[in-house]
C-alpha cells in the first residue's frame, strides 16, 4: 500500500503526509519531485529539492520511497534516494528511460500508457527484463475512454489479464484513475476484488491548496477510511495487508 | 443475482441451466428469446418459442426471469412471460421502445449502451420514468474502448458514479464485458466491491456448442466458484446474498 | 448533396431553408420530424405535423425529401411523404427497424453508429438488402473517441474503406461530426477528397434560435460558402456536382 | 511532402528510395535511424550508423532530410545531419527530449501522440516554444480509437482546429494513421483537403522485406501516384506543390 502526495511541496506537507501514510498502516511512501506536467506553465516539481524532502521522510518514517524519474541522465540522482523508480504513464514507451532505469537495479514501477494495450505494457515491462532487472511492479491507472465522469476509466479486468499472463506484482493508481477524490474508495475496492497486489493513492493535508491533482487526493482521514474498507477485501482475497 | 444462458435454445438446456442457477443460489433466471445479433446470418433466437420455455422454466424452479425486447410491438407479448424486460446495449436510446417498455408496467433492466456517456445512460431511464414507471434498474455492461484484450472495458467507476447520482439499483454484466470466460470471475468480485447492487451472468451447459456467445458463458461449476467467490464481497459490502 | 435544418421547426423556417439549399445547388432537402433526443426534455420534433411541412417544401422546390424514423410503426407514415428514410445513428443496430424500413422499399440512409466498426455498419446495411431492398445509402457522420474538440471524430478512412469493400454510395454528414459550425467546411472538403459520394449538411436561416444542435448548423450563405469550396474538389475527384 | 523509409536499413534502400522521392517530387527525406518499438525484440534502427547513410542520401539527392530523435543524450549527434528533428507519437510528452530538442535551434516535427488531445499537443510544442525555438510544425499521424480497420484514425478535424489555434505548420502522416498502403493516397487526399501544409509518407523500395511497418509503406511508384492525387487539391486549396 503505497501513498502520499502528488507533489513534494515542502517539509511540512512531506513529514505531514508521511506520518500519516504510516500511521494508516501505508508501507510505502509515493511523492513526485520531478513531475511530468502537460503545460510548461504549470509547477514542474522541486526536483533535487523534492528528493532531499523525500530523504528526510523516510528518514522519519522509516518508509521505503517510490518517486518518479523523466529522464535518463536523471536516474543516478533519483536512484540514491528511492527504493523504487516510477516510470510514468507519459513515459510507458520511453526506451531509453526504461533501459536507464533497468540499469539501476532498482526495483521499477511501471505505469500503463494512458492508451497502452496491455500487450505494450508488458512489452515495455520487457525492455526492463531484457536488462536483467526482473524487478518490475506493473501499475494500471485508468485509460482515456470516451467517457468524461471521471478523469479516466480504471481497467480492472487489465489487471486480471495481467495477473494471468505474468509473474509480476499488479498494483493499481485509483487516485490518476478517478481524477476525483470521491470515486478512489470504491475504485480501490474494485482492484484489490480484482486481484490487485497493491495501490498507489495520493494523499495530502490539504488538496484544495496543492500545487497538483488537487482534485483527486486524499485527505489523511480519507485515506484512513480508504484503509478501513480496503482491508477486509484484501482478507476476502486471501491476503494479508503488509503484502499490498 | 440473474444467471442463465445467452440464448434460450432448447428445452433441456434452459431447464438444465434454471436449475442449476438455482441451485447455487442465484435468484433471476436471464435469456434471450428475441436476440439482436450484428449479422443477419446469425442465430436470431426462438421468438416466441423461447418465451414459452422460459415459462416453463420459471413454472419449475420459481426463479422470476429477465429477458430482452427488441421492438415496441414485442412488448406485449414479452412482458406476458417476463417479471423483467431487459433493454440491450443497442437499444439504449431507442425511445420508443423504452417508451412501450415503460408503459407494460413491468420492472425495466436497461444496460448502458456500449458508448453511452454515464449521462446518457442517466436520460435514457429518464425516459423510463418520465413514463410513470419507476421500477428501473441499471445495468453497466462495459464499454468500448480501444483495448480489445477483454471484448469490452468493464467500467467500475460508472457503477460508483451512477449508485451516488440515483437512487436506482445498479447492475453488472461482467460476461458481456469480459467476452471469455476466463475473466468473468474477477470482474464480478470487482463489480460488487465498486458497490453493484447485482449480477447478470451468462451460464450454459456447454459453452462450445452455444448458438451465441459461447466464448464468454461459464459451466454452471464455474457459476458455482462465481458465487463462491462473490458471496464473502458481498458480505463485506455490507449486504446479503439474497439481495443481489 | 443533401441539406437542410436539424429539426423541421415551422413553415417558414421549413420554406427558406429548403430555397435557400435549392438556390445553392443542393438537391436533396433533409429535416427531421421524429427527433430521437438524449434528454426526454429536449424537443422532440413535430412528428407528423412536421412531415407536413416537408411535403410542402418538396411541392415548392422539388427537392427530394430525406427524414428520420424511429418506429417501425410510423415507417409507413414517413414513407408517404420522404424520398430516403433516414435510419440514425442511436438506431444503426435496430434490428426490426431496419427490417421495416427495408420493406417500405424506400432508398434508406443509413447512420453508421456512433461506436459502431464499420464490419457492424456494413452489416446493419445487409439487414436491408436480405429484405430485398439494395437501395442503401452509408452515412458516415463521427464517431466517439476520447477527443472532445469536436463533437465527434469524422472517420475519412471509414469512408475509403467502404468504398472498397461494398458497391454502396457512402454519405458524410460532417455537421454531426463536428458539432461546431466553423469545423463544417473543413470536414466537407476532406470527406470528398477521401471519396464520399455526397453530403448531408445542416443548415438553418437563424441557428441561435433553432430548436436543436444550433452550434453546428450552417446560416445559408455560409452553405453558400461550403458548395463554392467543394465544387472544385469534387470536379478534382472526377465527379459531378449533380451526382452529389 | 516528405517521404522516405520508415527506418534506413542499407545504402542501397536508402539512396534508391532518396533518389525515387525527389524525382516524383518530394521536398524532405524522411527515414528513422533511431527506432521506438514496442517490443524491444524488434529491429531497433541502425542508429549512428544510420545517420551516416541519411547524410549521404542527402548529398547524393540535396534532400534536407527529417529524423527521429529519441533521448536529450543523442539530440547534438542527430542534429549533425538532421535539418528537421522528428519527436515521436510516443514521446508526445517527454519533457526532457522536448526541451533538449528544442535547445538545437533545429526545426522539431512534433508528431500528435496517439491519445493526446488537440490542447495536450499544443501545449507539448509550448514545451519547444518556451526554450525560444518557434520552428515547430505538427504533425497529426492518427488517434487510438475503437475502430481497427486502419491501425489509428487520421483526425483530419484536428488539423482544421490545429491551423485555427495556432499559427504552426501542419503536417499529416498517412502512412502510420493508415497502418496499410491501400488507404494511404485517400487520406493523403483528405488531409490536404482539411487543409494540412504537408504530409509526411513512408516509401520503401520493397515494401515485403521492410525491417519495419512493411504493411503501410508505398512503392515508389505508388508514392508518384499519390502526389499525382494530391497534386490537384493543393492547388484548389490555392497552394503550390513546393511548399507542402
Amino acid at each position: 500500500m503505497a501513498a502520499g502526495p502528488c507533489s513534494v511541496e515542502n517539509q511540512d506537507q512531506t513529514l505531514e503526509t508521511a506520518k500519516a501514510v504510516k500511521s494508516y498502516g501505508g508501507t510505502l511512501l509515493r511523492g513526485g519531485a520531478f513531475k511530468p506536467r502537460t503545460s510548461p506553465y504549470d509547477f514542474q516539481g522541486l526536483g533535487r529539492n523534492g528528493l532531499e524532502l523525500l530523504r528526510q521522510a523516510r528518514a522519519a518514517t522509516g518508509l521505503p520511497v517510490v518517486t518518479e524519474v523523466l529522464s535518463p541522465q536523471d536516474v543516478d540522482m533519483v536512484a540514491e534516494v528511492a527504493d523504487v523508480l516510477q516510470i510514468g504513464a507519459r513515459n510507458a514507451q520511453n526506451v531509453p528511460l526504461l533501459a536507464a532505469a533497468a540499469a539501476s537495479g532498482k526495483t521499477i514501477l511501471l505505469k500503463r500508457g494512458i492508451s497502452s494495450y496491455i500487450d505494450e505494457w508488458l512489452l515495455a515491462a520487457e525492455y526492463i527484463l531484457v536488462h536483467g532487472n526482473n524487478k518490475v511492479i506493473l501499475c494500471e491507472r485508468g485509460i482515456r475512454t470516451f467517457e468524461h465522469a471521471c478523469r479516466n476509466t480504471l481497467d480492472v479486468s487489465a489487471v486480471a489479464v495481467a495477473k494471468k499472463e505474468t509473474h509480476l506484482p499488479v498494483f493499481v493508481d485509483p487516485s490518476h484513475a478517478a481524477g476525483r477524490y470521491d470515486m478512489v474508495i470504491p475504485l480501490a475496492r474494485a482492484a484489490v476484488a480484482a486481484g490487485a497486489d497493491g495501490l498507489l493513492v495520493e494523499v495530502h493535508p490539504n488538496p484544495a491548496i496543492a500545487l497538483s491533482d488537487g482534485g483527486q487526493q486524499l485527505k489523511p482521514k480519507q485515506f484512513g477510511q480508504l484503509m478501513a474498507e480496503v482491508r477486509p477485501i484484501v482478507e476476502v482475497m486471501g491476503r494479508r495487508m503488509a503484502d499490498a
